[in-house]
């Protein structure tokens, strides 16, 4: 009989894992992603910062596979799971059949119904999305420097990043450090004193989810930073020219969204029941109700674990899942019955900036400098590619030595051109 | 009586080299660019060949002034000169006054009156023009792996470069590398023997300016390592669709443009006497006739040396008047007279591909591993900033060892949905 046939939507640490694990197996396995790259998207927001390159996160997917002969990979964006006929439909128009299927397309960032915002607030989900904000920022501050009425030149060193979750802490930790420290001698006209960087959160604290001592860590960390983080302060509007909060408006065009995440439209039209941020519920296996052969893995699925409490969005959780669906599919192949999925806790940690971290590793929780030597080690470690590894160490050892951003590059004239 | 100032139009080697030689003086000293970074020219290539991230090539310019207090930088476009009142208007509407006004703005590609090529033939002049050729090569692999027809990939694994100059002779060595390499592994449906590239030059042979014994070896190396070579084949027409030259028509959707140069809006619109090249004639001195105090260098000015053979468009040219103006503006402010600019030729090299250079230093000729050597060192070298450094020699060990592009990334979604 042929070999069976995976196909996995989605090139993240969910969809990396399963192919991974399916080597040396008889399945022929396709990978399909709208990017040609997998991307380690915990250090996303130093691309953003102009701390990495694009290079040093992201890796080719094909380059990972080179050697495991059983995966193909398929640079395209799917439309249509046919949960039936078992086949997927790509917007170039191939259809691509399955035996077995995983979706692992991960979690957009939801705008809370306001799309329009995106334009005037961008997310932080891809490469494109980490260089444009990056050219925000530079050009906003070349923007200053030609300024020479010191209110007017005002809303260009302001910097709002909208959502206490790790990935706002980190972003406006490292804006901070940007905006305070040497990088602003480069400047003549304006004094980094200038700056305002903002941290706005809807909800009493930031870091929601890990042990409270430690969100209280990261609030005095930031503050100390000189970061404004305004809490309990729900967004109202906003527009190009600024942020409107219940009692302030604070002017400026740089706003960065990392609030609100909701599933994608391939997930939203898979027609199974969601949670209100649109994850599928998934059986204890990840498969979906009735259909024990499509999974979904990831930011985009639903799962509950023993204590009956969801698993957070994080990078741990996909890889951990995608493992598992590895080896369930091999078991598969010997008829061994499926085991449930349980999500092994190593630990949350969130950075704050050079030498500032807060980390939960099994109850022990630890801040600072150690907690920042550890939360660089883990994802140094994790990092896909001795290359990217190799550059990532240097490029830290740079900036922790020189305070310097090496990537500050404006590339792209149309987009400059937007934005001035 | 206060600073003089000093305007510089370009942070490219020309421009670069005046205001750092005007360290320690009383010059108030503006570089005005439309782009925040130096761009280290020579190995833009490599970017385009994913090679090395444009990070590893370009410096913000402001970070190399950081601690040269007389130079401030602005991000602008400079529209008009006005040579009697001695300013110079931005696009943004700025206007700057000079004492003495350095114009050092390059050349532009020239698609000798048939701009609408441009689009389907893009040149390498930018960080963004590399970017959209490596994005435009990957996604014709990309595109290629998809189609299971041979006759119908074959444009997708067909790539043009059109003219034989150093530029030309480097793109089509490193695309030859990328097609028939590693690199290839990682596809599944085609055959890196089903790639074809092709070097089309108008003149008689490659390298036009080195020695002849060069500019032969460069064209047995390019045969050798797998490219057509098509000489005496002026281009007729070119399409999104291909190439159409004398008695054949290439058909690709990757076509590169490294032929004639022309000159900049800026310095067309100067009113001075240009060569056919729209280079401007300047005197001993690199100023125009009856202003004293502009000048023009670089591959915007054409100068002819002793023996009246006007000096090429290279790096070297531009480095040394621009380390010669440094000296001139200095002498002026003790009233010294000007000496008139000479060029020391170190010698003409070019890379072909991985251990393969020719290079002629001072009549001295050097081919294969030997000149490839020599070539990298002179490279990094003149890079400016240490990290650059660094990191460009660790991705050289990088692929000499490994073979493997690192930076294959195709980051820009709107970019790609134009080329699939």
């Amino acid at each position: 009989m042929p070999n069976k046939k995976v196909v996995i939507i989605g090139g993240g640490f969910g969809g990396m894992n399963v192919a991974k694990s399916l080597a040396n197996t008889s399945y022929e396995v396709t990978i399909i992603d709208k990017a040609n790259h997998h991307l380690f998207q915990p250090l996303l927001y130093q691309v953003a910062t102009a701390a990495l390159s694009p290079g040093d996160i992201a890796t080719p997917i094909r380059s990972v596979f080179t050697k495991q002969k059983n995966v193909k990979v398929v640079l395209g964006e799917v439309v249509e799971v046919s949960k039936t006929d078992q086949v997927v439909q790509l917007a170039e128009g191939d259809v691509i059949p399955f035996d077995y299927l995983v979706i692992a397309t991960g979690a957009e960032y939801n705008y809370f119904g306001n799309d329009d915002w995106e334009k005037s607030a961008p997310g932080l989900k891809s490469l494109d999305d980490a260089l444009r904000i990056r050219e925000r920022i530079l050009v906003s501050l070349e923007q200053a420097e030609k300024i020479h009425d010191l209110e007017d030149r005002k809303p260009y060193l302001t910097f709002v990043v909208i959502g206490g979750g790790p990935t706002g802490v980190e972003m406006a930790g490292s804006i901070a450090e940007i905006a305070k420290r040497n990088m602003m001698r480069d400047y003549r006209n304006f004094h980094r004193n200038e700056t305002n960087v903002y941290l706005v959160e809807a909800a009493s604290g930031v870091l929601n989810g890990f042990s409270e001592s430690l969100s209280d860590n990261a609030l005095e960390t930031l503050t100390k930073m000189g970061v404004h983080v305004l809490l309990n302060s729900p967004v109202e509007e906003i527009r190009k020219d600024g942020v409107q909060l219940k009692n302030q408006f604070i002017e400026t065009p740089n706003i960065i969204w990392a609030a609100g995440v909701s599933g994608t439209d391939l997930t939203n039209n898979l027609g199974e029941e969601t949670d209100r941020i649109g994850r599928i519920k998934v059986n204890e296996d990840l498969s979906i109700p009735n259909h024990p052969n499509i999974f979904v893995i990831g930011d985009a699925a639903y799962f509950e674990d023993e204590k009956g409490k969801p698993l957070a969005g994080v990078a741990p959780v996909a890889m951990q899942q995608g493992k598992y669906l590895g080896k369930l599919l091999k078991n598969e192949s010997n008829g061994t019955n499926r085991k449930p999925f349980k999500y092994v806790d190593k630990g949350t940690m969130a950075t704050i900036g050079r030498a500032k971290a807060v980390a939960d590793i099994k109850g022990f929780k630890l801040t600072g400098f150690f907690a920042w030597l550890i939360w660089g080690v883990i994802h140094i470690f994790f990092l896909i590619g001795f290359r990217n590894r190799f550059r990532v160490f240097a490029e830290w050892i740079w900036h922790y030595i020189t305070f310097k951003r090496g990537v500050r590059l404006i590339a792209h004239k149309e987009n400059r051109e937007v934005e001035t």
